[in-house]
């Protein structure tokens, strides 16, 4: 850090201040699985859900992030690290103000979510994993990706030449699989754990 | 923008649902001056001021940012205009969601401050431009920093060897002379024109 920078933190209103003006807890959910999961949709109706309990969030996807603050950055791995450092960052300022956040990214490897996890602080982070099979992802294809994967024209295509870690040691409750699972279900299911924790 | 992104922003709750929801408007306050001449301190207090009357915002503040989303920059020219796209980006993400944003940063150039204000939309901007002369700001010298730039210390320190260019073209409502102003006056002078732009 160059000598310039001097940290203001204890003048600012802290984040107590803040989550009791919100009337609400900061936390990031961290959703990540295979394009094509249901990462966003299932992002999408929390945030509604959220709403409707008062609960004021933010949804950062990957997709309008990366059309914006990280455009500059490709799919190679450093690219990807970068990118989810900054996401972790801008997840970090969100709950440092009470918000609660919803992150949708593939998140491939374990040390991604690592790394997340580490920029969050883990009291404030919880990842989930939505789970469906390569084959399901592959059918659905909402963004017609697989079916460019599959002829050639998108590189370091995850799950294809880009490969994605299936995490061990999971916890149910955080694991929701949309092969088995309606969006509803998978939805009444989530805002059930979720609201304990950002409810003051 | 490489072909995996897709843009997504129809599904998630539009701006006009999220403002609704915290009931204000979503605006970018943009406080530039020389370090020392008090942008953070007011920022501080218009954050504290505007929570009084019920009203939601997020401070960002040049050295929270550079210690964290932006440790990768440095002072030279590419990095303050990667620091300011960057900054910029992320008060877009705040108001896209109806939160009012405080920046309070240097912006030492015309270009970075058009920089700043085309990314966020100039109907969401509004700089503030903090004024006092360099000699009050060294005389100051809240951080130590000017004591540092003259002993040579510091590299590109706006103001002595980085040039600070003082705007043109000034709306007078936005300009806070510190040099003239009490810290209580000058907020509530801001107070009084910041309140109608963000009131649903």
């Amino acid at each position: 850090m160059p000598d310039n920078i001097h940290t203001e933190f204890h003048r600012m209103m802290d984040r107590e201040a803040k989550q009791r003006q919100l009337l609400q807890c900061g936390h990031v959910f961290w959703l990540y699985g295979l394009s094509g999961s249901g990462k966003s949709t299932l992002a999408v109706a929390l945030e509604r859900a959220l709403a409707d309990a008062g609960i004021f969030s933010k949804l950062l996807d990957g997709d309008n992030i990366r059309s914006r603050l990280n455009q500059d950055l490709g799919f190679t791995d450093t690219d990807r690290r970068e990118n989810i450092r900054r996401i972790a960052e801008v997840a970090r300022l969100f709950i440092e103000s009470g918000v609660v956040v919803f992150a949708s990214f593939i998140t491939p490897n374990q040390s991604l979510r690592a790394q997340a996890m580490e920029i969050v602080g883990s009291n404030d982070f919880t990842p989930i994993y939505v789970k469906a099979s390569y084959e399901t992802c592959a059918k659905r294809d909402v963004k017609g990706l697989y079916a460019k994967a599959k002829a050639g024209s998108v590189k370091n295509f995850t799950g294809k030449d880009s490969g994605f870690e299936v995490p061990h040691d999971l916890d149910p409750d955080w694991v929701i699989d949309t092969d088995a699972l309606s969006e509803v279900d998978a939805v009444n299911q989530l805002i059930q754990r979720i609201l304990p924790l950002v409810r003051i």
